[in-house]
């Protein structure tokens, strides 16, 4: 079936460009600071194509569209985008073009190339400029040409900043200055450009609420090494904000100046920006303050991202904490779901709003770390799905509900997967779910030694799967902020790297998920998502061992755990975690019979 | 005590030094091609420190000498270079300096650092510079010290050159030669300058002898887009090379005349070198015609490498069988060993006499693809100790022997280790080589994805030790020749990596080792190495998987392994492999006792 309203929105578009003298417009999904969650303003691409994934970038022709995104979204986005005539690019797939090769190979010699520069990371952009070079292509990227055609487009958003107290972070926004400077320092550097919000927030002990489950506000960053210059939208400074800023050295700036403050500012010697993190219409406004000045531009990893992700000793506490108060109200869902399931009417929707509302009870709730996955029976196998009030499946009690969500409150960000057995379920799926629950704790249990990479341990959770000859085609396993995003790096736990993707050697302290899948489209899709934490084990002369410790304690559905698939360690590593699930979880639940029904959810097997 | 041997090299050599203006006086393990095994006329490390592993750098100042090798080796090296009073700097240690980081920190400025040029690969001699340049230290390369010290020394190897036929090859030199000029095609390059003798001797289908257990040839070639010329000592030319070479294309070059060919050659566009390959003295004469040309000199991954590694069929198959062969072979000797302990007079040396004579009697032997170790007791702790004729430890019929040998034959380049068992064990080495093999195995039989390198899987093999807090400090796996190196690349299993060393995803032809190992000091050693195979599995919508298949077929003492520390899929998998063993091996060996034990020795336990 034809989607006309997405036909009709890219002919507006391709007049625009026609009259721009635009060949291909391109739009990614990013804000301004290259957010991995954007708020809606900023969703062109989705607006243009129907897909609204994380990650994706739409081009468009003038008698050919195409979109790109990986694994994760593949059987969402030909979904979503049935009927516009926009071509599925599957990232990393055998024989499937990167955008940049689709370009060099399609674009005409001469040709116009169009984005809004202010969404482009730089890297992207320097690399398209070497990749079309040899075509001559012109690139026109000061025009956001959704302006003009998206009539309803949603404001900026602009909300309220407020300030976190020291005690909460473990440490002052001045003790993590100077942190940074020192790191400026050892680069020899005099100035610094932080563009990316949850480094912003981090850094400053500030949080906003510009994007939707993300605590960020709008945001940039100039750092020297005697003045910090924050630039934010005035009216979500509010006086304690003002106050706060003013004791601390803070020196607020207007949010919409940071592109003419660069071009002025006088430079005192090179200055460190992370060209991920800062977009090319910024880059290009530093680049020419700095060739006037003389000095460079140097690209290096912003210092924060490494800082950030090392959680301190505070930090860690509360995130013990939070993590249990969560796992013990998912645990109460479950319940909830198990008993309810066939006798009330449920939807994958009203199953969400349930769990949320049940967060939003606990103390310190703030928001969802993201909107809330509830995907039953077949939806499961799409690896972000996302149900809605107008669209989703009614829950019954045969198959799967699998649920995806977490909170950010005063003490930690949670995420978290269960997969629900709802009433009976095939040999087969109890096969991949006991592989992957097994994979799960395989990684969570394993050892390891100090230097090792994510893509080191990777596989330790992908072997049952790999047995099977099945791969879930992402990450296993991402950072976690702090009372900020539920994504974070630049830590990961993957067995092999996209370009530009962040990486950083386990060390004690970070956080990371642990969510091996399987996701078999048309039947069944099955996600276990423990967070884990990385603790120091022995040191010897082989090196210091490293091993994680479970920040989750929920049970996993004995319902769906087949023993045959187990050896006996793995057996004894489920009755382990679940001894603990009951140690641990038990006292925080009232009810008796939810207790009772917990005490047999995670009896030894 | 002291070691007034080395002590008075070491005088001589500063005495030269001061001569000639030299600082410091560096000396790393190579031949002019950067072979990892090196002829007696390059052991100058050696000869000037005592140490005679395969991998260690010697620098010596007015007053300290500090030697750097990896982990392999740190008990080794301790033990050959006391009283020496050279230091021993442990690679990759924690706190520990590099070497680099030696020289910027001791070096006073405009102090003079000597070297062999020719034996100094071109990435680090460029390191070098760089890293030295702030203290203006000025490079001595064109001077070999031990020349004139080292009264004694061995001359250059000069031995015959020999032809392998297109059919033991499985490809011409011709069809060889035309890949390599379509890669050097693909890189924009006229000209390539080849220095790595294997790849040298894969490319030609020639062979030599110049290097003890590699069947190389001294020599160079210079290859441009019509003409092929090869840099040989005009000794080692038989007449059946100059036929082949003629009737080839292979223009023949005088060995000590390819530097000043560099410099005279007019360049016809951009020259293709490895500059870890390339020595720097030919490096700075390559550099030097190429300023004048206007040319380029491009740092390129030599093409040969990875042709080199991917194995065509018909190598598959000579290697297949000659791996049977050797395996049954290496079996007898278990047996040999096993039944004459404690009653015949048996050392460590006489025992790898005996393997080593054993090897020679096969069909198509050409020589020892490295220098047999035969390790006895806590002799095993060192990972590559060498018994010599001279210095042995005595077998006896209690504690293990470890042996890791191997031959090249006409079909193939073997290398396999085993730790036999010869009296009474502790449980604690029970335990530890029972965690070796179930490593080895867990290995051997995971499932992967094509794209995987080697740090993907390597934890694998590692972690039943990992588990125990112990780390064996080297990698898990290395890939082997064809009738060529026993270690070659590009394809490695290790789980980090050293700077310069080189990668490649694991692809279906290669071939790897998978040897997991126990070293503790002074105590005991336990080492259990098969080769394996790289083959394709199934292929669907999730990819390629791969798998490996067992080249080793020699039985596992079962007299060390203690199920009490296996899964039952551990189990099942020892099991698997002996009843393997048994089915292939049985049919090579003649005396009925052997088969006999043969029997029990693969018994499903």
């Amino acid at each position: 079936m034809e989607n006309l309203v997405i036909k009709e929105r890219l002919a507006k578009l391709r007049a625009k460009m026609q009259e721009t003298g635009i060949d291909y417009y391109m739009m990614p999904t990013s804000d301004y600071h290259n957010s991995e969650y954007v708020a809606d303003f900023f969703n062109v691409r989705a607006y243009f194509c129907g897909f609204n994934g994380s990650n994706g970038t739409l081009v468009v022709g003038k008698d050919w569209a195409g979109m790109w995104t990986d694994g994760r979204y593949f059987i969402q986005a030909e979904k979503q985008m049935e009927g516009t005539g926009v071509t599925l690019y599957r990232m990393l797939d055998a024989g499937v073009p990167t955008l940049t090769e689709y370009l060099q190979a399609n674009m005409q010699k001469g040709e116009v190339l169009g984005f809004d520069g202010k969404v482009i990371a730089t890297e992207i952009g320097k690399n398209l400029e070497k990749s079309l070079r040899k075509k001559e292509i012109e690139f026109k990227y000061s025009m956001d040409l959704a302006d003009s055609v998206w009539t309803d487009r949603p404001a900026l958003p602009c909300h309220d900043i407020y300030v976190l107290s020291d005690e909460l972070c473990g440490k002052s926004y001045k003790d993590k200055l100077s942190d940074v400077r020192a790191a400026m320092a050892q680069n020899n550097t005099q100035q610094h450009i932080l563009c990316k919000l949850d480094d912003i927030m981090w850094l400053t002990n500030l949080r906003g609420n510009d994007v939707e489950c993300n605590p960020v506000a709008l945001s940039y960053a100039f750092i020297t090494m005697d003045e910090f210059f924050l630039f934010v939208q005035s009216a979500e400074v509010t006086d304690a904000v003002a106050d706060y800023c003013k004791s601390n050295g803070i020196v607020l700036k207007d949010y919409h100046q940071f592109v003419s403050f660069l071009g002025e500012y006088k430079l005192k010697g090179d200055t460190l920006y992370d060209q991920r993190n800062v977009s090319y219409a910024v880059y290009k406004a530093l680049l020419d303050n700095t060739e006037k000045s003389g000095y460079e531009i140097r690209n290096i990893e912003d210092p924060t991202e490494l800082m950030k992700a090392l959680k301190n000793e505070t930090e860690l506490k509360n995130i013990r904490e939070v993590y249990l108060r969560d796992s013990a109200q998912l645990t109460k869902f479950i319940y909830w779901v198990k008993t309810n399931v066939g006798k009330i009417p449920m939807t994958e929707y009203s199953a969400a709003m349930k769990l949320d509302s049940m967060r939003a009870e606990l103390p310190g709730f703030i928001e969802l770390s993201f909107p809330t996955i509830s995907a039953y029976g077949s939806n499961a196998a799409m690896m972000h799905y996302e149900a809605t009030e107008d669209d989703y499946a009614e829950v019954k009690p045969e198959g799967m509900l699998l649920v995806d969500s977490g909170g950010t409150y005063m003490g930690g960000t949670t995420d978290v997967t269960r997969t629900i057995v709802l009433g009976k379920i095939s040999d087969e799926i109890k096969h991949h779910y006991t592989a992957t629950v097994v994979g799960m704790l395989q990684l969570a249990n394993c050892n390891f030694l100090e230097g090792c990479y994510g893509r080191n341990v990777d596989i330790m959770a992908r072997q049952p799967l790999w047995d099977l000859n099945i791969d879930y085609k992402c990450g296993t396993g991402h950072g976690i902020g702090y009372m900020l995003n539920v994504h974070e790096g630049p830590q990961n736990i993957r067995w092999r790297m996209r370009p530009g993707l962040e990486d950083a050697i386990l060390e004690p302290g970070m956080i990371v998920s642990d969510e091996p899948g399987v996701y078999i489209e048309g039947s069944h899709g099955i996600r276990i998502e423990n967070i884990l934490e990385v603790v120091a084990g022995t040191c010897n002369g082989d090196g210091q061992f490293l091993h994680f410790n479970q920040l989750t304690y929920v049970p996993i559905d004995l319902e769906a755990i087949d023993t045959q698939y187990m050896q006996p360690k793995d057996i004894k590593a489920l009755n382990d975690y679940h001894a603990e699930v009951y140690r641990r979880v038990e006292p925080l639940i009232e009810e008796p019979e939810i207790k009772e029904w917990l005490k047999e959810a995670t009896r030894a097997i």
